[in-house]
């Protein structure tokens, strides 16, 4: 018997989600059943409903979608902060929640799992404020609204709430007969007068440049904008909340630009230009240290998703990945200026000296190979990665905007399992990481081998650098991290662990955590307490006189 | 300087608090700065959000009231379970957001922490539906707004919110004038027509039995009730979720009532009595296996705090502490028949033999002492030891009605700080330990000296009583529980471990814990993996038709 449960999975595989992430609950076990028994999915228990959500939304970051399984209440307000960050950054997320049977909803009843008021509209109405589209399904209208969400869910870039009552789960439907998304040849009128509007300022500018936001790698957008960017012979700069949305080894590719803090070459470059072309970029405090981007409307013209803006002036909004798409047939002959790739560090020899935070990451710069995947977790990790030049073809993960510590450990280990080839690189503080750490169990059952850069420096040191830098509240109790691993599950056969706080030590652990590709390899990188990369220490003075 | 800040600290200890959970963020930084001076406030920093709302939740329940500070956005929604959870159960938990600057609010930022869009009011609106009272202070209507909700918290016993931004808890303030709750006297008329009609139908009764609810303990009217139960001779029985509100070794106590499954004489003497007087009660699924209780409305006084009926009839609410007070003063001669007070387990000798769910809980019935704590998760434990009568002066914490696993071992250690000279028991299986396990750094931080009983029985047993009992999806990773507190703080100073298989090592492993007062004792108790409690198979059984 087909049911709507059975048209949900199938439609998430037509998507191309292969792995579901987490939790059980009595109110979706028998859903779960369909899970177990599709041949294309294969369901990923996590430890808890957080975890779930930044492991699903890591996925979709990787993958393009993801999809999470939660039950009534509890499950969902456990991923909400989860789900609320894949609506700031523009994160496709299907959350199916498996609520208790219509019977149950319409007589009232007390069940678990409620507020004990007889209500089941509580949750769905929290849920409005964080997703883009919310499908309360019924026997009636179940295949209409789960091809309606989804659909917005891929062409809006958001996470969408599925309420899935047990008995409708089980309703006998058709399967899908067309394909979810239809192809649409049509460039929409507001779409085509942008793109002409930018024909003529290209065309009159002297010296343009583009600058990129994290819309381009949200609707996967990267190819077309490598096109344009080629095809024109711009030069491209990018914001840290966007970077790994253009290959940073390409000739255009001028560096990171983030506000005052940035390299003196790059910002005059920026803030000099008579046309910056900003794509799918959000000008957040923590991307541009705190609003200290020093260029005027006059120069500006946006395009994103939510919102175009040319001179300062807003216009109707259009379909982003149609204009990103268009952007290549501009009647344009190109930018004919000298284009100053990004500086590349210098070798650096290994000390035997401590490690400090602003040479940690030159070391890392030289370790990164193509086609890793760098995940930076927001506080030291962070500002740390977003100002090392990448390598082609690899893809960065972090979560500037919403900036949720703790979010990383899961959401790489999602990221790991939509893409396998891709060696993932994590780095996260001891701090961030105790919010998560349970999901090393899923690391070992999944058979994931990661390597995981463990910054152990007491505590909350982005925190520190913003306010309180000897207070109590920003120390975290010492943890025992070389052994933790092994409590999880890891043995010697599936974990690598190593202790670095020299730099010969580090780059000796790096050389042999690269060449070991079978088990998890676990470095626990010792700094100081109070030492930052120079960006975190400029933007926790921002982000104090912020909060001031 | 006396700030806002400092009014709502000091309105905290007012009401009894001492200390407040929470987790920084630099949203509330300057806020915790006053925390931490202030005398007689203490904090204690959680490794994550939710875990910071269990705890603050288990600090009110023994407590009375219990504060907890998160940041804007990401900490408030990983709180959010939490925070329903308190809404469900009745317990009253104040939580202090820091918010951004109100400048920054007004002029719409693109600050972190928020979703992007310029708007500041998203999670405000999310948290009306799971909170009792929402503050959103200015530096006009602070201290009101202070006082309001927290008058909220106290008399209704639910959590409230409090959007504290920056700026405003530095605006200088007088201090309290006024203690924040005044005593009123004056009995209101609909409790005077309530009670005046109970005292009639306790008149005309030949068999009345009264039963209670969550509500005795989240009100704090345990001796109020006792009282009236002793002078007039009631015999008492209470719910699961309600356990902990009557003296279980008081004459009065016949046992626990839970719908079907209740042993036969206990059944009966509810269920044939001519007046059920049911006292601050909910009949819900968990505390009635599904509904199945067997009496009607004819027998029924139910009075609770937010709905009052008679006979099925529907009358106006009553202040329930007033209500509960006003009880011993009725003009009732009192009930002369037979109490038959609960059973107890006879004496039981330990074998050799491996434990079993039924004679586990035995062996704990045996094993308490007046004044424990006893914490049970919602699962094997839960279920195990609602049916187990506790000793005089004990108090019982559990989560029937909201049910969110891994909610216990935080709860249990927020309490255990609230009440350090009662010694606390927490039955914990695998399954739900996973979820909130981090927490075991603060407990080392604290130094406190619980006794655990982590449940090793492979999975989530609740769920494969209910559905699935060998589907992959009920399984979970296996830990090393022996090393766990190892790696997160513990040595052999501060924590013994003890792995028990047999009914002669457990009653071993027990004594020994009792006398070691100075260290956390950590007892992992293998057990089978589809072994439950008797009351947990047939409770999976209505769960499961419930759920078709």
């Amino acid at each position: 018997m087909y049911t709507v449960g059975n048209y949900l999975l199938d439609r998430l595989t037509e998507l191309g989600i292969r792995d579901i992430f987490g939790v059980p609950g009595d109110y979706n076990l028998k859903f779960l059943d369909h899970v177990m028994t599709h041949k294309e999915l294969n369901w990923i228990g996590n430890a808890n409903e957080l975890n779930a959500a930044y492991a699903a939304d890591g996925y979709a970051r990787t993958k393009g979608i993801a999809a999470l399984v939660t039950t009534f209440g509890v499950g969902e307000l456990s991923a909400a902060n989860g789900t609320a960050g894949s609506y700031a950054e523009k994160v496709p997320v299907v959350q199916i929640v498996g609520t208790p049977t219509t019977a149950v909803q319409n007589s009232h009843k007390l069940v678990h799992h409620t507020l004990g008021d007889g209500r089941f509209d509580h949750f769905e109405k929290m849920q409005t404020e964080i997703n883009g589209a919310i499908a309360h399904l019924t026997a009636d209208n179940a295949l209409a609204e789960i091809d309606r969400v989804l659909r917005i869910a891929v062409t809006e870039r958001c996470p969408v709430y599925i309420n899935l009552a047990i008995d409708v789960a089980e309703v006998v439907a058709e399967k899908p007969l067309k394909p979810l998304m239809e192809e649409s040849k049509k460039v929409e009128e507001e779409t085509t007068l942008v793109l002409n509007k930018i024909e003529k300022a290209l065309q009159d500018s002297k010296n343009p440049v583009v600058l990129i936001g994290n819309e381009i790698a949200s609707f996967h957008l990267e190819s077309a904008l490598a096109d344009f960017v080629k095809k024109f012979n711009l030069p491209v700069t990018v914001l840290p909340f966007g970077k790994g949305g253009f290959d940073e080894e390409d000739a255009h590719f001028i560096g990171v630009y983030t506000g005052a803090p940035t390299a003196e070459s790059i910002k005059e470059r920026v803030e000099k230009a008579d046309l910056i072309l900003i794509i799918g970029a959000k000008l957040t405090d923590s991307a541009t240290a705190g609003f200290s981007y020093d260029f005027e409307d006059r120069q500006v013209i946006s395009v994103g998703s939510d919102e175009v803006s040319f001179y300062g002036e807003i216009m109707k909004p259009v379909a982003f990945a149609q204009f990103v798409n268009g952007l290549n047939s501009l009647n344009y002959l190109g930018y004919t200026g000298e284009i100053k790739q990004v500086e590349r560090v210098a070798d650096i020899e290994a000390k035997a000296s401590n490690l400090t935070q602003n040479n940690f990451w030159k070391f890392v710069e030289k370790y990164l190979s193509n086609g890793d995947t760098l995940v930076a977790e927001q506080g030291t990790s962070f500002f740390g990665a977003s100002l090392v030049p990448l390598k082609s073809k690899m893809k960065f993960i972090g979560q500037p905007l919403w900036g949720s510590i703790g979010y990383t450990f899961p959401a790489m280990l999602g990221s790991q399992i939509a893409n396998p080839a891709s060696r993932h690189l994590l780095f996260i503080g001891d701090g961030s990481l105790q919010l998560t750490i349970q999901e090393l169990g899923m690391t070992f059952r999944e058979k994931l081998t990661p390597i995981v850069f463990v910054i152990n420096n007491d505590g909350y040191t982005v925190e520190r650098e913003i306010h309180g830098p000897n207070e109590l509240y920003n120390d975290i109790p010492m943890w025992d991290y070389q052994n933790l691993p092994y409590v999880f599950g890891g043995n010697k056969g599936n974990v690598a662990t190593y202790k670095v706080t020299t730099e010969e030590e580090l780059v000796a652990a790096m050389s042999q955590a690269r060449q070991d590709t079978t088990r998890l390899q676990w470095i626990e990188v010792v700094m100081g307490k109070q030492d930052s990369p120079d960006l975190l220490v400029q933007l926790g003075k921002v982000f104090a006189k912020q909060n001031s």
